[in-house]
């Protein structure tokens, strides 16, 4: 009988597979010779994938996060490696939303205001009918973009290639002087980086609100600076170039600036998701089929 | 031609129908003895609906508020009024998902630190799978709802009376401790007035949230202070009985509170769909059809 080693000890595993407990803590399980599939621990450190190479009958690698290089140098040749594609797209979606709805209602007015026990009140700004543009269009966007039509926004899709539906990040300069938001939910890489600088925020309207989920490098930090502190635009930041983020830096007090730790991603919406991810898999293994999300 | 009275210079007028502009703001206008149809000017006092009575060839009314109780006395007999049922619903809605995504996501905390450049980071609740009563299943929480779809969290709806997917209000105590969020959008009636006080705040289980967007009367403010300070649930309120809400009230200072000052209705999202509504009254009233949200 195949033996599977998980990270948690509540899942259904399919009849023909025996489970093995490992969540990452403590020492490494003995008795391992058979394991065929394993399942990394998420979030452990770099202990879990040392076990790699010292399981003789591995067939197949699951990580949960979406990042696999660092898995790759321990695997053996004629393994596969399945990631975790989309298990945070969720959480980055509902903390974009956190982020654009805090600033279009002004929660950190109300926020500062809350320990005087002020009633003071006021007019905000609203998300409906605001035009997003959403550069950036993988599977997080389009999480996003599901809140958003609830919201009656209007969602301008952004991709590096234009496809129907979809504009090209060459068209970027021309959308960003009708924009109201612009959500940045890009990878790093040398297209990315600084692409959003002075002359495209300066193409912004005023008081466009700009909003950073994907990586710092995208946004050219000291042009923004330069464009909050003169109350041309807001910002909204869970990411930034470099993290932590200088903690003298004038971004940091800027009216109209929220800056959130880069924590988008780490919420407990993840662990149902994972879990599911896990159960399909098995349930894949079991009866020999191909694994989802195979990047080897 | 019949004239027409409205608050705003920029609407498709049909033809047939001439248009006259009184925003509310300075003198009323004068030569109004044809004027069949008023939209009153919106959250410009009393001086409006004192006009209603000067116009002879008045037809029908429209107020872009929910309420209209004010109008009734100064309404002729045999004129039409109709109401802005529904124009507040999306306004209040984004409010609700910007209190509870605040509280499931820590805002409060990074916003708390954000001053000192701090980048101490923590993982946090999440809207997704939570488990959500609606209770007082009107047009607002039907649009929190799509929201709450599209967040993946789980909606039950709880309305006065029981009917096919909605629970009644005689089930509340029984959902209660099974709810992760409960979000109230009650008016002030007899039968809402403390409807969540001490026994039904004890059935919740621990870290729930309680969220106000209907009228602080729901709520037994002292039960929900008491436990609050406990630290056993969690509390939004965008409404507190009374409002202004006493400054020097324990229940502002509490960990795991939100309170904003009844704000949730007062977005831009208001006056676009309010601008829609009267083009579609106008185009109603230019053929002789009735108009929609009568009241009277």
């Amino acid at each position: 009988m195949a033996r599977v080693l998980l990270p948690w000890s509540d899942l259904r595993v399919p009849a023909g597979l025996t489970a093995v407990h490992y969540d990452g803590s403590g020492a490494a399980p003995q008795d391992v010779d058979d394991v065929e599939f394993y399942v990394l621990p998420y979030d452990s450190g770099a202990e879990p994938r040392k076990l790699i190479p010292r399981l003789p009958a591995l067939k197949a690698v699951q990580t949960l996060n979406a990042g696999y290089d660092d898995i790759l140098p321990v695997l053996p040749e004629g393994v596969a490696l399945a990631n975790g594609r989309g298990l945070h797209d969720l959480s980055v979606a509902e903390h974009t939303l956190a982020l654009i709805l805090a600033a279009q209602r002004d929660l950190p007015r109300w926020f500062r205001q809350q320990p005087s026990g002020s009633w003071s009140r006021g007019h905000t700004r609203s998300l409906a009918d605001c035009r997003v543009l959403l550069v950036g269009y993988g599977s997080i966007a389009k999480a996003i973009e599901r809140y958003l039509v609830a919201g009656e926004a209007e969602v301008v899709p952004v991709a590096s290639k234009a496809r129907p539906g979809v504009h090209g990040i060459d068209e970027l300069s021309a959308l960003l002087p009708e924009a109201d938001i612009v959500v940045l939910v890009l990878p790093d890489t040398p297209q990315t980086r600084g692409i959003i600088g002075a002359k495209e925020l300066a193409a912004l309207p005023d008081s466009a609100l700009v909003v950073n989920v994907g990586r710092g490098t995208a946004i050219d930090v000291e042009a923004l600076t330069a464009e909050v502190s003169a109350g041309r635009i807001r910002a909204a930041l869970d990411v930034l170039d470099p993290e932590p983020f200088p903690s003298d830096h004038p971004l940091w007090t800027q009216d109209g600036v929220i800056i959130t730790p880069h924590v988008a991603g780490g919420s407990d919406s993840f662990y149902p998701r994972a879990k599911r991810l896990v159960e399909e898999q098995l349930a894949r293994f079991a009866k020999g089929a191909s694994l989802a999300n195979l990047v080897r």
